[in-house]
């Protein structure tokens, strides 16, 4: 039994997805949460580290890394977990510290910025993950494979959407408000959920996004980023594929969904019906294929039957970052430094592209 | 009682969309089908009329709408279910005899044809009807009529697709063998199905196409036409908007998918699930409308929870354009020439965007 | 091109199912239906006999009966489509004359005057159909199939159940009024739909039921039939079942769905997704059949991915009825008298079986 | 920040539930697990609690009942995760410890054995909660907060089902074992899932279960207990209802579902699609709840859109438990010491009724 010691940058009274990330820690029991920066307000960073019996609680992420490093006891890994803006400094203060790093994701919230951090890492002996929930999923895990293995065949489409109303009208609050702004986010639609929809179009395909042909909205009347993403794609091998990545679309809470069509079979998968995995092979009967099947081949926590959801997906990237941390590397079905880049490039293609009237722009 | 006198042109034996007219003209009682020229071959047209029981059997479609002109007695309408390059010169023999026509899709088989037949039917008093059958689906109607009476609030995105399979590898036959040639059909995929795709998403929210980015693919090597089409649309109003329509998609029998969506809700229908429509207002939950429920203003055959299906929805058609033959003229919700007109307009407007790199283009 | 010559008794202005017989004997072209006794009410049955453009008009079945069999071409089969209790005396009129029948269900409104049919239907060279909708659904009969040929092994389990909720609340009208009044249904929800569900687990599963508990209830105060049954099923070779029917269940539209169970695998189906079979052995994946399936052996009028829905089952059990005639017997696949007479016994027992608290009753 | 010390009996190497108790009291942070009898193998014992970073390790209850209540840091509270026919002396020792029991279900082996335990209870300050998971999923709870708002008006009608097929061959294995073994567990699939079945039943509808007519079936030769069970329903109030449960079905992997229908509305919840409610007013569309609605009452942990799962109801027992001890009492919404030996009181009359030709027979 040997938990590995975490920290937390940012995920205070008020944030979202710290306690998300906090959940996804604990629940395969392979971290001990033991220091955080909860807060760049000291005041608020004692009192959140409080309420959730966080030991050591600094308010500076620079004095954390440093400290952390010094001791005999300090944490192995960190959470970064702020708004985009944020990740590259706190990125590079823990690498640089010799601490691994789990980092929500964009990675950063420019390009250039992301260039930076991968320069910063190659320095370092210590890790980053990013942390693309969607990969943790076991049925996007046995898409991968099957992909993978080549039961499609050649792959000729990849169409993925990544489909939320919550900001359908103009909202404000906690989250909201980083979220629309461009100097913390470092863009809208297209970098919260459309990075995600890319990483799972290439994680489950198994091929790189290569150019893009997009068109970026803003709906909703005086909103400073994009809020909607539609887009076609070129893939490596020939593919060709569409991503749809929208805030604005009544009727879709956070829907997600995944095809990968080969000349042989498809696989469809979608966050609404997380534990299943449609298979269907060219002439055969489509399969639904679970964890009960005889060809499951992924890992999972509860027998057959009995759902799994977003937190277990997330809990697995956790489990395998302390894998990874344990093993020296980050093995290739965790989302890494190179992802996240990849991310970044495609984000800003992205952006590059609809200011050109869609024109297709590489990666 | 009044049913009217119905002739048909193709539809022999060994023909597939023939057979499935016929079982639509005849599950409402509107039509009685009395003349064909099934083949041009004249002893298959005489077999295949004496299969279905025809009284009066041609080979020449131009000695067919002369001879029916000239009797008391003869066919008031007509049905065109021959390859797309066959339609022009038929539909335009049959309105310049005053016979109405009801005529499969795509209108024509090229841009020029479809202007041309438009000019003819201008000097013509009878009527022009087009098959797009899902327009006949009561549950697509009810997502047009929520999205006219204002339930959507201002649209925002109309994505829509149509998949299916059945060329995913090289095929032959008859029914395989037309499509497949330009030369008969004009196109590929984007003819024989992308047109229904793009009315289908005129047709649900009311909005008309005015560009496209698209990307046409021939994922089957060898085959002179498209069998997959991708595409970014610009719709009136400032809608944005995807279409895909694919023939070569393991895994998709016929899977056609419309949804609209605008700021207060939206509406999303599939094809595997044709007796419903989920109807989603912002902040609301979702509801699943059907045939049953209180604001169903559509019209059914069958109790609620009875499923229709494509029959149902192509017998709708029918029944429509014997109540336009009886009114004199075509209503909006009945597919139209000008619907035709536009549809050719969307293909061609596709086939110049792919070939100039995926290009926005008008319409 | 052989149509074959059709009556019916019942089915005029204001009635339900009449007009349903008539669309499923047309949608397959294989009846001309040329005369009726639409209604008891000589000048409402001319009436209805107008409305639908019908020769002959009767309004006494019985003169129907003798003239029909007088005329070289009098009818060669009638639906029978009026109130349960008229089923008998009916068909006994056209089983005397000659001519086959196609009745609907509950074969007649007691077991005893379903006896009395059997006896008079041996007498007589005429074919009895009966109109047992669900089994013309292909999936119904793929499911068949898997089970008698012993993909699901020995069979342990049958649970079926057919749930509406149109007569949640008192209701009046054409419909409801004949259904609850006992002297013209013979019973409530466990004749009017309990029997197509027991019909449904028999045909599905190739059982016979041998003994029911039941439990029937009437939930809408003052009414003089059962509107709800629950019951468990003892069948021949072991297997036991569940039946549930109910008229007043609020949120069922119109609900059927029947799983047979085997050692081996299981099969579910569903009214609401009429086109797909849920076939699932055991230890391997579920499989969504379709008509497009390698594997599908049953007939359809449209290609694969294009919904067929009741209207379509409701032809099949015609044109199954016309290939009975042509060929002098009613084959297995098609419900016959005897399974009108075993549907007499469920309900029957089921009625003695709720009177004496759910006591096992063998039927 | 205040954790609750627990302690657990059972749950060692090679065991599944116990590991499931930890991950749900770990996911919400409200206890710290410290101490064990893991096993009552001592090196078993001690090896399982290494294995958990467990520090108080011990391989006999009672020793640990005693020592616990001893320590001042010793456990408030103790999971108790074996085979039922432990349960009851298990309980006995840490409840007249003072010590709070979250027991497994079924309560015990025994009815009599939960008369006792009841007795035990009665003496003791300490609380006892049974883990029916299944109350811990936030859509069942909305479904029972509308039944209990009045939303369905007079409940008619409840029908729950839970099946399995993971016994539907001879199975050996710790799991299996003491399942089919009466003298560990008590009986079969009555007791190891009819009771979630009848708890879930119960829970949502606010009736109590008054009779059974029950067939028990062992479908897998040479097994000593029922593997299936099927039974008509007497609930309070005048509702009817039916419940199977079965172990021995292919192609179910772990299905649950209740329906509960009023005279005014229903609900409907699968466990397969457990992020959703369907609900359905007579007369109105029927709509998904889910946690983003409006209307949406419960807890969850993740934004609206984003899946829980088994693990997260199971969770929710826990931290309802937690609240339960600070509070002094176990809420209404917890299932409890009555609810318990209610469930057992309905395992013993199904099996009497059973045994008594399906009888009807009262709880």
């Amino acid at each position: 039994m040997n938990r590995i010691r975490l920290g937390m940058v940012g995920g205070g009274q008020g944030a979202f997805i710290g306690a998300v990330h906090r959940m996804a820690a604990r629940l395969d029991d392979r971290f001990d949460l033991v220091a955080g920066a909860l807060s760049s307000n000291a005041a608020r960073a004692q009192a959140s580290a409080d309420e959730i019996g966080l030991s050591r609680s600094y308010s500076d992420y620079r004095d954390m890394a440093l400290a952390e490093a010094a001791r005999e006891d300090g944490i192995q890994a960190v959470s970064i977990v702020t708004p985009n803006n944020m990740h590259l400094p706190m990125a590079k203060a823990f690498l640089e510290a010799g601490i691994h790093v789990i980092c929500d994701k964009p990675m950063t919230a420019t390009l250039a910025e992301a260039e930076e951090l991968v320069q910063i890492a190659a320095g370092s002996k210590a890790l980053f993950v990013l942390t693309h929930t969607y990969a943790g999923y076991h049925m996007v895990r046995e898409a991968r494979r099957l992909v993978a293995e080549g039961a499609l065949g050649k792959i000729r489409m990849v169409h993925v959407e990544y489909v939320q109303d919550w900001l359908s009208e103009p909202v404000t609050g906690k989250q909201a408000d980083w979220r629309v702004d461009p100097a913390q986010s470092g863009g809208g639609a297209i970098g919260d959920i459309g990075s995600h929809a890319a990483h799972l179009a290439r994680y489950t395909s198994g091929l790189e996004i290569e150019a893009v042909a997009a068109q970026l909205s803003t709906f909703v009347e005086g909103r400073k980023v994009d809020d909607d993403a539609q887009m076609l794609l070129r893939l490596s091998g020939g593919a060709k594929g569409m991503l749809w990545a929208s805030q604005v679309a009544p009727g879709h809470e956070n829907d997600i969904r995944v095809r990968v069509i080969g000349d042989k079979a498809s696989v469809d998968w979608c966050q609404t019906r997380c534990n299943e995995l449609r298979f269907a092979p060219l002439g055969e009967a489509p399969r639904i294929l679970t964890t009960g099947g005889a060809g499951f081949q992924g890992q999972t926590r509860v027998p057959a039957g009995h759902p799994e959801g977003y937190l277990e997906a997330f809990a697995q990237i956790y489990s395998d970052a302390a894998d990874a941390i344990l093993a020296g590397s980050v093995p290739d079905h965790l989302p890494s430094l190179q992802d996240g880049l990849k991310g970044m490039r495609f984000i800003a293609a992205s952006v590059r592209s609809s200011a050109d009237d869609a024109r297709w722009t590489r990666l």
